[in-house]
């Protein structure tokens, strides 16, 4: 009933057997399936049931399309500070997608190296909607909403070590950016961001929602 | 530079004099102008000096328009659990209207009396965004999360007490909320979920930004 | 001395030497005996030294009874959340009908999808007790809590990741419910919520205790 | 509609007027009224304002009934540690009073003189439900607990200083508690105790609910 | 040059070379050498390599006396709630008996079952010192704490779940507790407990130090 | 019946009223009654009831005895770091002389100027017992820890701001110290550190105990 | 014995008599005293005292110079993100003055208006030493780090609210900064920034220490 | 462009592919190139493929540098508190000597047994920086922050249990230092210490930068 919504399946805990039977299951009645937190080897066994699915390796997400529909216009800027916070941006990406909007990848541009981002401040300031996903202490949030006028929402890591407290110092800097129009999810949680982006660009292109 | 965003001015810890000082300056190159967390002793004298400058007491703002134009279509749905979170929610209304967006404000309507809430889910899922407000356990940015469709920023109030830990109790349950589409922003910032809203409504309506 | 309580084993770090040595000695004064949190492995050796053991895989639990007794009229709700939730439900389950309790099971309720809680609603609302579990944010135990009037024993389960930090979040949750009848136990412990609401009910129909 | 249950008001931030107003149109529809954490001076205007108002002045609470109804049978024993715990332990005793229950009141009974409890354990292991307050280490629950075969709601008190971080030392004390039959509420939270207390002697005694 | 005091070594994280070799090293300059935290491996290779040292299992620790001296009088009683708290409790009395102490071991006698405590109350109350080691919740160090009129060291151990939080919720009852004459070492430090035991006793009873 | 142990009322949060009332009912079957955390007003209205109450403002501590005993041999060191430790240290002080014992003050031996520690040391080493508090960060308990061979009990004292949290990092500190025979007690808690002295001493030297 | 370093005084909590006395004592062997944490009132009193002590209102620190020596080459540079800020920034200020650095003030240059940084970008990188006060996120501790060669002493300050938590948000940034040679003082510690760059230029200039 | 600092490799969590690849496109454009965090194994297939690259097992570096240029005069200091901290100051020590600078160790330096330091005390004062790597309670900094005048930068180190949670404890030790001089990395972060080092030490001695 929530047409154009894509239905996900939480992968993380569940057995092969629960991730294609709920597939299965879904592939019915919707016209996206998505699957977060599948592990390759996994992944591979859904492929061999379920017909047609498409693995991410780097993302760890199964996606399936009844049929690949036309995009929305405009896109999602994915802005990423390190190497390491490549997989979170990856599902965040692919979640939007799985929306049917475009996406457009802005990585390793952390604050450390401000001068990458500033290269490609238009892609990211003419965006719909700006993700940015970053650990340690995720500093590019602020500097990204300090020099953007879209939605941005903000994606904790949990890349670090020590006084990170596996992403809480990403959390509490994201939470408390001095930067305006900046919402926050929870660490590592790139499927969160590329969900509500893709609300954002469907309730923006969308007739009659 | 930032066409039609409203310049806004963070009141806690300033003075009188600092507050009008500013008030008088950013009046020059700006349409509107808005301070928020000023208590009723500070905006009064405020008031004295600068012109035009209307006080809202519950979300403790003080507002300045050049004009009152036309607003956007559309409106924020403002959701707030208790009376308690009443300010906090009034700051995200007075903010979001400082962008030019309507907002239908649903109060009291927490989850310990769910039927509130549903007779008023029609205001809620036909709004362009949604802001929830909640204390205590917050556990009603959930519950709007799983009924509505639309882009949710959710407010964590510091209203509780015990193991709520001035807000942090409600600060997690949002950022952990099993429902999609949520973002979070920071404890008691009804600023900041005003101000993501009506960057998305900008971003919505207007042409050419 | 504690007529009809069952006698438990906390099964955690125990060996199986420990265990079914524990197991032979409270049955010669006993008529329940209940080990808790032993894995499967461990479970199947017990069964060879130890007769009539029902292991429960689900619930991780090994259950002997001198006989199977008659239940207490009524039953308890057991109501979980998603589908990660569902071991500490079940180990809700196993201990309250140790007890001589009937269980109903309401599972996969969660707040994202409210009206399949709905569905389900009499039979809650109609138990002598609810156990509700849930991880992630925990919100499903304030939307029970705002719905019935029976005692609810709340279960915050270490399901989710980020800024949950092993169920503390959920747990927070419970504790600061805006809903009325909620108390909580700790996090994961099916056992002492299923306890609970087996002291509850034996309180309740018998006579002379 | 939920017949028998008092309505409660929470005095925490409300203003005298708030109080009275909703304490008017609680009395319309209801059989009991209760406020909780409402200090002298307030309670005493409003006594000004609405008939028949008691005011407890060391549970803090506003207690309005349409007429003293006879009591359920058993009572609830009201378990503390010191005599700091004693306002919460009031407000516990008053809510069950404001349910119809019959309360004992077991004060200064701590751990440090463990005799004192001993002297008074009869009348504890009799009640039908057993609500326990303790702060600084609440190590009363876990005391109580092992001698007790009745449910037992723990509060947590604030009460103490330096690591004891604003009652969090009880609160976990009493979740991990190692013995059985214990549930928790939030910390200084003797309304949830009490009304925990009142719905489960509410449910063994009344008939058809 | 602190003549009578074991000589200790930390064995966490150091190499089965490194344990020897420090031990051969240390053995020549004092009479009594131990070795915390030795897995049996190590031990074993360790006392393949120095002459006349005892592993126990249970403490995990190598013990090494030049001879075996005459025993202080009176002694260190070590009390312990659960099964489980067993390592560490062992690890304080091998400690104390290094330092010449004669130990009474009271194992398993947690709140839960407090008749099982007072059957050994004699014992416990004659001794010089008292080590308490408890998990979970750690109450027992209280009741103890109120009963005996003897220095006590209370060691929190980290056996529990969930918002036990590795030991974090014994060691605030502890440190918070209402008995007096009771302070606390590091979660699971049998080996702090058992020396500050020793050194106790080694000033009562030694003279000229 | 604990002959010779001074009994003792927590001043914090009690009445005048209520302060001498118990004093006069403790002062009928105890030798010694100390109160502590009793500010100077009440102090002096407490004076006025109870003869022969002894006031020390810097501990804040009311102090009777029936009459001035012999004092034991030797004597505990009170060893601290700042000029703003110096009120825990002197509860400390006096809660050891009011079991009577004998006390040396070690003040303003902080670590920043070890020397003025070094100059000291003598006196510190020579003690039965040494109590040692501070704040900040606490560093002097490992210090002492490392030079002397009695008996230590570490006082963390909440003194510092920012990341101190009130006592949290000296605490802290004390639980993880390298040096041996320390342990510690409550932050601020220098009753505690003061009779667990007291309690050292009176086993040293009494008979019979 | 250490020339040419600021004997310094920690205000807080010290009455006036206690200040005047240390700063009259200190200024006998010192050449320079500096007193922090000072309010206004006793800065007042102290100066009626002591001759040529001059107040920094903004500071909050008392200095005092037996004569106004020559400066070190070079300077230091501080930055600050926000007017609230400020008192702070203006502690570590004062306190590299006092060891006769030259300091350049750049305020106001937060990451949410990041061409103010820019514009200021010279005079930053030209500095000896670096001081960088930032407050809620503290985000530009880490722009700041990835501009500038030289060393960086990063405050993290106690201004923001909700999930800052007195600080610790722009602490644990501020530790874990992806950019290279930041170093970190407490939360509002402006003085131990200041000493630290002190020392450094010290270090860096002076012959033979 | 910034002359003479190495360019460094945040090795955990990369691949051996990306490891030599990012190594061999470094080093086309600088002098030195550092990657930390990397295990002997990729170490050791890495040097198959990049020529000229030293791995030091205990600091778990890979260093290449162009040719072995002059070092700076001067030395720092590194001076750590127990074998176990030693591999994040050799991290510290090996990053320093990739700048250029020399370096004294100065190891196994801990309170407990401070006369060790003193014997090395004219070492350290006399080192152009010094960098403090400790465990368990962090105590050292502060130590050696009292004796010496240089700048001091400290490591606290993950090394301890139970309280120590994760190296926390040392964190907030020498946050909180009573010794002035003292800044602060990230913990176990001996990089950041040895990279500040470097940056102090170039900036002394170095002209035109
Ligand atoms: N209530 C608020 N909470 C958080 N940020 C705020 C708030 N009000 C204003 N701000 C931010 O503070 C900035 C102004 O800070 P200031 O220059 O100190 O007045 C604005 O640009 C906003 O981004
Ligand atoms: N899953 C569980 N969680 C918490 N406590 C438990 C659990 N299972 C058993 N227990 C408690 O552990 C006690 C037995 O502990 P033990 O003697 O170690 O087997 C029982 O009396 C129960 O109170
Ligand atoms: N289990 C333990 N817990 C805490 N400290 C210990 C333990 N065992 C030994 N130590 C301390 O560690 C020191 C030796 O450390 P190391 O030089 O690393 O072997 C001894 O002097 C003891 O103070
Ligand atoms: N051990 C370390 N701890 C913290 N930061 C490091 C460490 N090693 C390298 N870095 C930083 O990580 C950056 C390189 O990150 P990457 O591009 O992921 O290799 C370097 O510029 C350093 O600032
Ligand atoms: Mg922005
Ligand atoms: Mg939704
Ligand atoms: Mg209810
Ligand atoms: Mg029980
Ligand atoms: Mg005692
Ligand atoms: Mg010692
Ligand atoms: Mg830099
Ligand atoms: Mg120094």
């Amino acid at each position: 009933k929530r047409k154009g919504f894509p239905e996900v399946i939480f992968g993380e805990g569940k057995t092969v057997d629960q991730l294609y039977e709920i597939f299965l299951r879904l592939k019915e009645k919707n016209d996206t399936v998505l699957a977060t937190r599948v592990d390759a080897e996994k992944a591979d066994r859904v492929q061999q049931t379920v017909a047609d699915v498409q693995y991410n390796r780097d993302a760890r997400t199964l996606l399936w399309k009844r049929q690949e529909g036309p995009r929305y216009p405009g896109y999602v800027a994915i802005v990423c500070a390190g190497t390491s916070d490549f997989p979170v941006a990856e599902e965040a990406a692919v979640t939007a997608e799985a929306f049917g909007c475009n996406t457009e990848r802005i990585y390793d541009v952390g604050v450390a190296g401000i001068h990458r981002l500033f290269d490609q401040l238009d892609k990211i300031q003419q965006a719909d909607v700006v993700v940015v996903a970053a650990g340690m202490e995720g500093a590019l949030a602020s500097v990204v909403g300090g020099l953007v006028s879209r939605p941005i929402i903000a994606i904790p890591t949990s890349i670090g070590y020590g006084a990170n407290f596996g992403g809480l110092s990403a959390l509490l800097t994201m939470l408390n950016s001095c930067s305006t129009g900046v919402s926050v999810v929870n660490i590592d949680n790139g499927f969160g961001a590329g969900y509500s982006a893709g609300v954002i660009i469907k309730n923006k292109y969308e007739k009659g929602i």
